[in-house]
């Protein structure tokens, strides 16, 4: 954009829709209403329910004095708290750093004082994982500290004027195997349009069913932490990974997911494994899928597809497109043309 | 965006991707290469030839002396060559008028006028529409004028360096029922998001034939022109509704379709009319359905959903999207709830 092009923009806002994810959640809120956007445990809320929570996350961290860029840290598993942070947070206008459960106190001490977290919300059981003497910070839990903070905020509509699809939305953190881990920052344009695709291209719809294997923390959660908002789907939260119960969520409903390499050859290996009535999609990244995994995954009924990112590309930002040709190929055929990494997603470019 | 903001932006150049809609044909040129992009009549292109067609136009319209901004107009009926205009037109940096077939010589003529058009092309079949003695205009036809076009550019990538989002991409003109037709000019980054929305709630894939029932020339087919190319669809062009004909396609392998509740009427009276073995999707607008319609084309097995939008709004802004209760609700129930208008698209406020 030249200087004159910079300068029409300025007098465009009238007709200006400024990118924003927490969008997708004020939509949801209103044409999914009744549908379920999130399930934990025995705990579920449907968008309206879920978009109410949002909004009283958002307004008391405004009324304790959160200014526009701020950051709150969040150390959690995947739960209804680390989604809704997804959202309060950016609502409030404030900045979310979700950190990798798996690093060290050092490591994370070390994030939370880099980004220069004013809050940090932390799972009970991950408690030991933050250092002691972290100055400036507060320190919160994601259950009873959180509940009695959404209880000062208002069910009220946030106010998002002045946002700008150009502000950073959330840092996410290198995994720092070559030194400190970095930090990489998200604006809310770029977050906005990779979950666009991703939803594009892993077919979610509002009668889709979200497993999340994948950690929230990972490029928040490859960027389908808002991408469910955008189209009214589900969300079934998992702390952690238990074969036997993610293979009897996926006879019970669910329909999506993402996960390593890794995660797949446990699950195509474990004793309830068996082939799916009706198929479900899945995205894998992280490490190339081996062909053998692959046409492992095929036989169990599930629809592959390939994906390549990292933490600076908002996640996934090529995914492996099958040629029309593809399913009448031997299965040997297509497990190595599944094996590759494939094309820029429909809205790559932004980072 | 502030001023401060606004220099940000200037700066920021390095990571940002103009949401262009020649984007999606560009990438589908890729990874759909081998899919079939484009049938009419006995004219198939897969996406790769298409591309490579929108590049000749482009690169022939630039070679001949167009420059940024400058208008093309098109009248034609639905086919081939007025799909390929959505793509050449704006790659060339031009600015594409479609004009609606039902106006009167004289209106097109001041479409023609008033849009300052240099070029128009038209369907052999409405040439009689055009006035004479329209003066600065070069005329040709949308065959072998265009092939001739065609055959003098190249298939190699057509640069976009320098074309900003909200640059015009297009100009429709009202149907003119309270005066003379006015020219609404969409930029690229409102058309961008529009047919992602299209997409998503159409739910197509790499798997879906649209048949073109709409006309192009209403709101760019209400922005599916671009969004079929987003996710590598195929386009299956007919210039006119034949109700047979249709019905032998839907049979064949049509997945998806739009049309005004006029049309649904004569499809679902007409004597071909059966309940089709796979569900097709479609969206009705431009006047309300009435409950009646909706139900007669429910029990043939057609997904109807329901949107509204003017030609200000780059066709459907509003969706009616059903509550998950409104399966198991009585048949007539449904039909109500089905003819109101529903809720803003997933990326709606862009106008």
């Amino acid at each position: 954009m030249n200087q004159p092009e910079a300068k029409k923009q300025l007098q465009t806002n009238v007709y200006r829709h400024e990118l924003l994810p927490t969008h997708f959640l004020e939509r949801a809120g209103e044409a999914y209403a009744d549908h379920i956007a999130v399930v934990d445990g025995e705990v579920q809320y449907t968008w309206r329910e879920f978009r109410a929570r949002a909004r009283r996350f958002a307004s008391a961290l405004k009324a304790q004095g959160l200014e526009k860029g701020d950051r709150i840290a969040f150390l959690a598993l995947n739960s209804e708290a680390m989604l809704l942070a997804h959202f309060g947070v950016p609502l409030a206008g404030g900045v979310l750093v979700s950190i990798n459960t798996r690093l060290s106190a050092d490591e994370i001490g070390y994030i939370i004082g880099q980004s220069g977290s004013t809050k940090v919300f932390c799972s009970p059981e991950l408690r030991d994982q933050i250092p002691d003497g972290l100055s400036g910070v507060e320190l919160l839990n994601t259950q009873e500290d959180l509940e009695a903070l959404l209880s000062q905020g208002t069910e009220d509509e946030v106010s998002t004027e002045g946002f700008h699809e150009d502000d950073t939305l959330s840092i996410n953190y290198t995994s720092g195997t070559t030194g400190r881990p970095k930090g990489v920052m998200y604006h809310h344009r770029g977050a906005y349009l990779n979950a666009l695709a991703m939803v594009l291209d892993q077919r979610l719809t509002a009668d889709s069913v979200y497993l999340w294997t994948l950690p929230m923390f990972h490029c928040n959660g490859w960027t389908f932490a808002w991408g469910v908002a955008a189209v009214g789907a589900t969300s079934v939260c998992i702390p952690r990974i238990d074969p036997a119960d993610v293979w009897r969520r996926f006879d019970e409903g669910v329909t999506h997911f993402c996960a390593a390499p890794t995660v797949l050859t446990m699950l195509a290996n474990d004793p309830a494994a068996h082939r799916l009535e009706r198929p479900v999609r899945l995205f894998t990244a992280g490490a190339p899928p081996s062909p053998t995994i692959i046409a492992q995954m095929a036989a169990l009924n599930f629809e592959l597809e390939h994906t390549y990112g990292l933490t600076e590309t908002y996640g996934p930002c090529t995914i492996n497109v099958p040629p029309p040709s593809l399913e009448s190929q031997p299965e040997e055929e297509q497990s190595r043309h599944k094996a590759r990494q494939g094309f820029l997603n429909v809205c790559s470019g932004e980072m």
